[in-house]
Formats: structure tokens, C-alpha cells, sequence
């Protein structure tokens, strides 16, 4: 019988499945994936992270991550068990997971941690809302402003509940996103997200929603912005957290606050704080990150896995 | 530090947080409850079920079962951290803790389990539809129609979906349902539950609505019969299964068989498949009981625990 080490984690109730398979020996058909996420089935989560050696993985990008010297790679996989590149707040999970369990100390430096969509850099930072939670940096990257800007917007979006459409900002964070601001938190609170958005124009593969409500010098320090923040998530639906949707959030609102505005952003998600850092080409977001416990699987449950 | 010894469970999809608390030395706030159950931050759950010798409970209903002879309490609590009487699917769950963690042979005969809607009794029973699972037979008490029925019917539900308000029967099982037996399929799939239905006259304390599909003659055994079944609870909206909603169905669908009518009756439900025995004045329900894996708190968790 395969033995499954599993434990469970969030990162601003973006939660996960880990799967500890440190030598790559698991052998998960995504139908068993899909039954470790189900949420009453299972161990549920919003995806399965496996924790895997770059050299055992068994997956071209992970071979690239060994070779330049990135040991540990993040096997990340949707709910319904497909495939996924990357994910902001489950690689600070990823991270903390190898933390805690003792393979590897992050006092040395950050962390190179390896994706489908390139390796990526994790360094342990102080909690900066007194929490005491174990928070995490994270580089996400490159972006950029797809299409032309007149007049702060290059699109409308149209949301029930809210009156009129809003003018918006496309960030590409490798992934779409449309930023709008709204006036304050009354209307960000009205904004009906169980509906789809209408975006115009809409990009090809759809896009991400952020809505936003920038807090207006919220400390009198010129560097730093506040803002809070929902997500409409391209076919999800209103999620509680999204980390390249916090990216893009601060992108949008650094550009209209001009070009002296706020580098670095606090964004208040419904799942938690969040913290992104602006340069020249690139963004890093810290966040905290949760495990909740270990997971040992019952006989008839991991019988029901293996049978899948 | 408290240790908190925890298991997920399920029974046709509803899901359980065990909590082995044997002794009764456990101390949970609602709000350490909530965390528990919550389905992002905590283990995830549709309740928590402390299972606890009725000795050591520390509950007045608990005292009573001790005195009838029932050893083990289940002592039942809903996700928001309140107190809930009884549970029929949890029932399953919790006598399978018991059976699977060496606690009680029910080869020996059925469990007495006590629960704050009085002592019930669990008896393992084969599992009818071949999938091995684990199944259990569970007394639901005493049933009534609490209203005359005149022409099949005592009330009218009008259902998002569903063309013209239909009639249906009323039941008691302790709480509130209105069972309605819809044409076909397509009309159980059409019902657009995300929408309170309009139930017309409304109980005081509001009801369940249970939508029936009934198989005619299914196997030409006329003491048995079949139906499938989708249920709105109340407070909730949509869910996998019910279980008292379960025996409300098999009652109303055996009123409207006539009194040679089948007494026992498969149900199929989003979650999964129970059978109910119906006799003169009460109703047991079988169904499948599934623990999914221990759980093993993290110290950061637990301490959160200890923190509410």
C-alpha cells in the first residue's frame, strides 16, 4: 500500500493539499488529486502541492530547476486535478512546509524554489502586522501594462451592483488581470461578484477582476500605500485571496497614483494582509503562510486513493 | 498545550470533524469550533462531533444516557460553533470512530449512542449497492404528518425553475420538512436551488423542502421502492444529503403509494445513496460511513485553538 504524507496549509485562506513526496515516488492519477481536494470527501483545499526533489520529479521544468541549482521543486495542481503552472500563495506554503519540517533553514538566504513557470526566490520576512504568523517573500516575476493607457483606463468594466461601468487597467502578471478602482468601501462592499463581470474589451482567455479602494495617505509616508481588495477569479468566481491579483492591485494603483507614488502596498484581501513591493520590471508579494496539521489517511482512504 | 486528537469524516458527503475526547477533558469554545470546521483556515467541516464517554461528558442529556446504559455521547456541534441536537448522517460517522479506533464490537449487537435528542441505536448492516463500504443502520425516532393532507397534499412549494407551484406533504421527524414529488429528471435537474423556495403555508420555524423523483415499479418488488432526491435545508440553501430529509421523502412517498405502498425505500442523493425503513410509528435510516484520515495539529495551530 502507498503511504501518503499529507498536510494541510493555507496562505490567506488559499488553502492546500501537501503531498510530502520528497523522492518523487508517488504515483497520483488526477482523479486521486481531485479526491484528496474534494472538500467533503477529502482532505480538500484549493489545489495539491507535492513537495519533490528537482532531480525526482520527473518533469522537464523541474530538470531545468535542478540545473541551476534549485533543489526543491513545487508540483502544483488544480482541485479537479489538472495541471498548473505556479501559485503566489501556495509556493509561501511550499516553503514553510520544508521550513517546518526541518529540510531546509531559510536564516542562509531565500529559498530557490522551482515551478513550471521558472524558479522562484523565498525569503522568510517579519510579520509586519504584529501577528507573529510566519510570513514569506516571494518574487513573482515580470509584468507589464498590455495595452495603451488614455486618460488613466484602457477598459471598462461592468459589475452588478455597481451603477455605472468603471473605467479599469489589464495588468499581465503571465497571467490577465483588470484592476478598477471604486469610491470607498460601502461600494466595494455592494460590488456583486456572484455574477460574471462584463469587461470591454475582454481579453482573448478571459481575465481576473480586482476590485479596489485605495485608502488616501493612510501614514503620511510618500513610499507606502494602503489599499482592500476583492477578486473576482476567471472561472472561479469571488475567492477569498488571489496572489498575482494583489500584484497587478498595486501595479494599478502605483500608476495612478503617478510616477512619485507608493512603491510598496498593504492590501487588505477578505482572506488576510498581503504586502507588495514595486520595481522597475518586477513585483514580490509577502504573505503569511499556515500549516494546519498532518494528514495520516485512513486504510479504506488511501485504499479509495489507489484505486483511482 | 492541549493535544487535540482529530479525524475527518463523512457520511454520503457530509462531513464530520471528530474530535476523540474520551474523557471528557477537552475545552472548545465556539469559536476554536468554528476554526475547526472552517473549510480554508481549519480541517473543514459541515459540524464537529466530540465523541465522549456519557460519564464524563459534562452534559445533562448525557447524564441520562448513562443512566439508560449508553456509554458513548455524541456530543454534535455546527460549524458557527452552536449547539445542534442530532445529526443522522454524523450518527454513522460517529459509531464508525468507535468501531475503526477499537472502542465498541457492534458484532455484539447495536450501539446505544447518546445524543441530545435522546439515546439512538446504531447497527452495522451490509452495504446494499456492492461498493464494500462501511454502513450503518441508525433509529431516526418517531414521525408524523403534522398536517391533514386532503387530495396528496397539505401545502404548495414554488420553485426557481420549475414552471407552476406543485403540491406537497408536510413532515415532522423532530424538525420541519415539505417534501414534493417532481415529473422526471429533467425537472429534479431544472429546480434552481440556489433560490429560497416559496413554501405556501410556511411552518413557523421555517421547513427543509425535499424534491422527489419516484422510480415506478423499479424491480417489481412491491415492498420496495426508489426514488431520487435533491434537498434545500433550511439556513443553508443546497446540500449533498440529509438525512432526516432522507426518511421525510421515503414517508411521503410511501403516503402517496397507497397503505400497501413500499415500506422500505433506496434514495438516491447528490451525496450518495441511503435506504429507509419505514414501520408504524418510527423510521431507521441506513447509509455508509467514510473516515478519511487522522489529523495531526500543527503546534501553530493549536495554539491558535487554545488562543479562542
Amino acid at each position: 500500500m502507498t503511504t501518503y504524507a499529507l498536510t494541510r496549509g493555507h496562505g490567506t485562506a488559499n488553502d492546500f493539499v501537501l503531498l510530502a513526496d520528497l523522492d518523487g515516488a508517488a504515483d497520483l492519477s488526477p482523479e486521486a488529486v481531485a479526491l484528496l481536494c474534494d472538500r467533503r470527501r477529502g482532505v480538500g483545499g484549493d489545489g495539491l502541492i507535492r513537495v519533490v526533489r528537482s532531480a525526482a520529479a520527473g518533469i522537464p521544468e523541474a530538470v531545468d530547476a535542478h540545473t541551476v541549482g534549485a533543489e526543491w521543486f513545487m508540483d502544483y495542481r488544480n482541485a479537479d486535478g489538472s495541471i498548473a503552472e505556479m501559485c503566489g500563495n501556495g509556493v509561501r506554503v511550499f516553503a514553510h512546509h520544508l521550513v517546518e519540517h526541518g529540510f531546509v533553514d531559510l536564516a542562509a538566504g531565500p529559498l530557490a524554489v522551482g515551478t513550471r513557470a521558472g524558479v522562484k526566490h523565498v525569503a522568510r520576512v517579519p510579520d509586519p502586522t504584529g501577528a507573529q504568523e510566519a510570513w514569506y517573500r516571494v518574487d513573482m516575476g515580470r509584468w507589464e501594462f498590455p495595452r495603451p493607457i488614455t486618460e488613466g483606463a484602457d477598459s471598462l468594466v461592468d459589475t452588478a451592483g455597481i451603477d455605472v461601468p468603471r473605467p479599469a487597467i489589464s495588468v499581465d502578471m503571465g497571467n490577465p488581470h483588470t484592476v478598477v478602482a471604486l469610491a470607498g468601501a460601502e461600494e466595494l462592499a455592494a460590488a456583486d461578484l456572484t455574477r460574471l463581470p462584463a469587461v470591454d474589451p475582454l481579453p482573448v482567455h478571459g481575465t481576473n477582476v480586482e476590485y479596489i479602494v485605495i485608502e488616501p495617505d493612510h501614514d503620511g509616508d510618500p513610499s507606502t500605500g494602503r489599499l482592500a481588495m476583492r477578486v473576482h477569479e476567471r472561472g472561479v468566481g469571488e475567492t477569498q485571496s488571489c496572489g498575482t491579483g494583489a500584484c497587478a492591485a498595486a501595479l494599478a494603483a502605483r500608476f495612478w497614483a503617478g510616477s512619485n507614488g507608493p512603491t510598496t502596498w498593504t492590501i487588505a484581501l477578505p482572506g488576510g494582509t498581503v504586502e507588495v513591493e514595486i520595481s522597475e520590471s518586477s513585483v514580490a508579494l509577502s504573505g503569511p503562510a499556515v500549516l494546519i496539521g498532518d494528514v495520516v489517511p485512513t486504510a479504506e482512504f488511501a485504499a479509495a486513493l489507489a484505486a483511482r
